[in-house]
């Protein structure tokens, strides 16, 4: 049985390209005792990723050159050392990128899924995973979202963005979604029903835009993309507004010089509190309700699958380029029965 | 009886001049149903009065040219139209900047004072007023202040960051200071008994200098600077680390082009919260603890009184251009017997 396995080959100057990446073949590891060897079905692409290419220690250290690339992934147990996993179970955790990997008790973000009937897997890798996951926390446990309140999400169109002000949608308030392209906001206005979609490529003033969208000012933004976008968004918040700072995008592909933020001035004229959070855990209550909104179609599901752990490099590539819809994940081709 | 009154006479670029201000003669008001005319003694002179010299929005609306300079007074009833209010009394609100002035239930901040015995009125305008009260609350109330913990306060030698500091210590913190002269670190470090200082003048790498006071990192960071400041503590924060804004100095003489902050990342690779507040009302425990505190010796009083309305202009600007130590306050000298 053959393993491959993503790694870096080079860091990345900016916009990560398809040759920062490389697929070597390792042995496929032996679970020890309490462990079970797994199956990779599907790989969360994420932006989380891109700090970690760099070679400075952040949350997580830095993925070392010739190093595995790591983030959460869904597979199906094919060996169980572990007293609770059979065969066949699906499990989810925080994992190398590669066809057959290792779990345990000690395994990052774990979850033993027991996925519904009829519901896709890969949806466990997004709006019913982690990407679902940071949505529902940041907006309830993080953000404190009230009914009629006024939202604005950046990245609208993005994995978590998408899925985020879907929530907002469905908690009664105004929902009002960033994005940087026509089709993009086409879609989060039709298919995901965004009360009103800006275009920031397209938009000289954010904060004037922002200002229009919504009369009422903004109580909450969830921002995934920092720089400049919050720096408007600053501009636009009520009284006590909150910042809830899921990611910031704009910063990623320049670590050496991160974008300025030059209104924090509104942060005390405003009473502002932003509050930034990685999703350790999600919590039962945003599982239970982001199961019933998919059940029911008010939450709709966009996947971006690219198929092929070659095409990994490239699939993390075109997501950092800004260029992608919706949850960006890999479905592995397994290259012989297991 | 003359009322002398500053007022904004041109706006300032930066760092503001005595110019920028003068001194008019107006009649002194006379005290409708259910106001009082007071005689000022003591003028809080503040950093966020800046802002409003520059003619844009900001909380409070813009001091046109003409119109008097405005902050928190502290004053006696000479007439009073008000069922609670006896001549003699002592008032604290915001108010304009003149001789004498009107207060009622209207009046922002408005506190109708019980000065203790042995205690000079000046410590009302500041370390129990709201200077100490925006130390207190936003230690408490926003920062959420826990013994054993690092705190690092920034202007460390002001109205605020003087009692920030202090408090921290009593409430069994390491506390480190900010400051801008060798002068200012002494007083810190000898007279308000900081655990450490730092010059930040004379300090190339801040945050490095920041790390290597904390060994055990910055887990409440009281800052009344933003800018360069904020971008260096943002590197120190320890995971769930707290960042009180309670100013940002470093912004208000430059409102047209506000300095930078780069590492906002750090707020969600450190799940930091960061948040701003105004005091709009401080606390019966705040008064209380302060008092007793002052009362104890536990907290040393730095003031910096200007004698004279005429001066104020000129003790606003050393104020802003960082040259003073502890609470700013003008002191008025009566052109007559009321």
């Amino acid at each position: 049985m053959r393993n491959r396995r993503v790694v870096l080959r080079s860091r990345p100057a900016h916009v990560p390209d398809r040759e920062n990446f490389g697929v070597v073949e390792v042995d496929v590891p032996e679970p020890g005792p309490e462990q079970a060897l797994v199956r990779n079905l599907y790989i969360s692409v994420e932006p989380a990723i891109r700090p970690r290419l760099d070679g400075v220690d952040t949350y997580m250290p830095p993925i070392g050159i010739g190093e595995p690339i790591q983030s959460p992934t869904l597979g199906k147990v094919v060996q169980s050392n572990h007293p609770k996993w059979r065969e066949g179970d699906v499990l989810f955790g925080f994992n190398n990128w590669e066809d057959y990997t290792i779990f345990s008790d000690e395994t990052l973000l774990l979850e033993h899924l027991g996925p519904r009937e009829g519901v896709p897997l890969s949806y466990y890798v997004g709006p019913l995973g982690g990407s679902g996951g940071a949505a529902y926390v940041g907006l309830h446990d993080v953000g404190q979202i009230k009914a009629g309140e006024t939202v604005v999400v950046s990245a609208a169109a993005g994995g978590v963005g998408s899925v985020a002000g879907q929530i907002a949608r469905i908690r009664g308030c105004r929902v009002v979604g960033l994005v940087g392209s026509a089709e993009k906001a086409a879609i989060v206005r039709d298919r995901l029903r965004f009360d009103d979609v800006i275009n920031y490529r397209e938009t000289p003033d954010l904060a004037a835009a922002v200002r229009e969208a919504c009369p009422d000012g903004v109580d909450l933004f969830f921002d995934n993309v920092g720089g400049s976008t919050l720096d408007a968004l600053l501009q636009c918040m009520n009284m006590y507004g909150r910042i809830v700072n899921c990611g910031m995008i704009a910063a990623y592909n320049h670590g050496d010089q991160p974008p300025p933020v030059h209104h924090l001035w509104e942060v005390v004229a405003r009473q502002l509190r932003m509050q930034g959070f990685l999703l350790l855990q999600t919590s039962h209550e945003a599982a239970e309700d982001l199961h019933d909104w998919v059940a029911s179609g008010e939450l709709i599901v966009l996947e971006n699958v690219t198929r092929g752990i070659d095409n990994a490099g490239e699939a993390f590539s075109h997501l950092m380029a800004g260029g992608t819809v919706g949850k960006t994940l890999i479905e592995l081709d397994l290259p012989e029965a297991a």
